[in-house]
């Protein structure tokens, strides 16, 4: 076998509580035929255990491993460099940073922080930044569709980070390279052999093509007519669904 | 008499709890011979009260209705335009926006805050912007000089929320013109004939100029030499310091 895949979840596998039909049965066949595959997204919402938890809870039955996650793709990031960090992160989320050196940071991680983007927490951040630390953003989404309305996500609080530090933050996740290069690197595949699938053209598709992948742009979730057209890059393959993807790719359609 | 004075504080009258030499004496003129004048500044960290309070223990004897801050310059726009304010500042600032309508808020006003943003009260904000309220920021200041290091002022949270909602503040308070003409207002002279007296080229100097006051800039405070040369306007006349400043004006040298 010479390619891995990276899968998307929301919009890829699932809607909500939805499976996307036949994803299930796909993911089943990957299995079977001993493809090595990853899920990732950019969450900073909750643990991979818990997403974990609730991709079980629709029957996919991966080991949570299976998950890479954009927090974890930080936290790789952290241990290869040896930073130590203060995290700006929801409580919940802190098992996934569990074990780091975090005694006289050196790094700022904003995450999805909601009730812990308290003024003391925002200002020791920037205390950081003003000493020279660098500022590192899990995403910068503005906000996100919460059941009573719209919440706002990390994104506004890094750019509050931003204005007060006048720094720039590396934002980590897709698209980011960055990203899609540790996700290659966790599933033990060389980029040049592994296939994104997503539904989202520019941070799914072109992310993945630009750190040297593959990519497969399912017509599903997010994704509109002329999706791959109106991109901000050249060369995107489509398919039908996930199903459509994994077909394509065992078919060896998509070289990698 | 025909022109009135504006003149800032922090810099210009005093440096901490430091008056500058003569500034006593020049405001003592100043109500002696009759002429109007207000003070000026952008602080929305405490009340007009206690801001008050100090500067009488420094030995000003002013009465307090001859401060005008940018939170009272705010309360003016919102009266005048009608507006129902949903007010992000710091709890000890209410009592200067005490008597406003604010069921039902129209519009979002976001000073320093300090411990009051909390997600709760950005996130209110925020959903008041996405249905369309207007964000009205009292100054944009990125930081302040605390007594045990820096600290973030009302600015970064301002940024923050233009950035969730992707939309601009209308920022009140020096240099704006809205604000100096507020202020020429209050001191019940028109604008071509009232002088702002501060030690900031850009914000007080070039700020009056633009809104056709005249102005003084004082060599004391944050000035350092040639900033009337490197300033963003023509024009600016400088005055060693207060007490000069005071006395070219009564000596008729400045038009206004």
């Amino acid at each position: 076998m010479n390619k891995g895949l990276l899968i998307d979840l929301s919009g890829t596998i699932h809607v909500g509580k939805k499976l996307i039909p036949g994803a299930l049965e796909a993911v089943r066949r990957l299995q079977k035929e001993g493809v090595p595959f990853r899920f990732v997204t950019n969450t900073s919402r909750e643990t991979r255990a818990l997403l974990h938890q609730e991709l079980t809870e629709l029957g996919l039955e991966v080991p949570v491993d299976y998950l890479f996650t954009a927090p974890m793709a930080v936290r790789r990031y952290l241990e290869q460099e040896r930073l130590r960090p203060f995290l700006l992160i929801n409580p919940n989320l802190e098992p996934d940073f569990a074990g780091l050196t975090r005694d006289d940071p050196n790094v700022v991680v904003v995450g999805y922080a909601r009730h812990a983007f308290t003024y003391e927490n925002m200002n020791r951040a920037f205390r950081l930044l003003m000493d020279g630390a660098p500022l590192i953003a899990i995403g910068k989404t503005r906000y996100y569709q919460a059941e009573d309305g719209l919440d706002l996500d990390t994104g506004p609080f890094v750019a509050a980070l931003e204005y007060a530090a006048d720094t720039k933050a590396y934002v980590m996740g897709k698209p980011s390279r960055q990203f899609f290069l540790a996700a290659a690197d966790e599933l033990g595949c060389p980029p040049e052999e592994t296939v994104m699938i997503g539904d989202d053209a520019d941070s799914d598709a072109c992310g993945a093509l630009a750190a040297g992948l593959s990519a497969v742009l399912v017509r599903t979730g997010k994704y509109r007519p002329a999706d791959e057209e109106k991109a901000g890059c050249k060369g995107i393959v489509t398919a039908g669904d996930f199903g459509a993807a994994v077909e394509m790719i065992l078919a060896g359609e998509v070289s990698c």
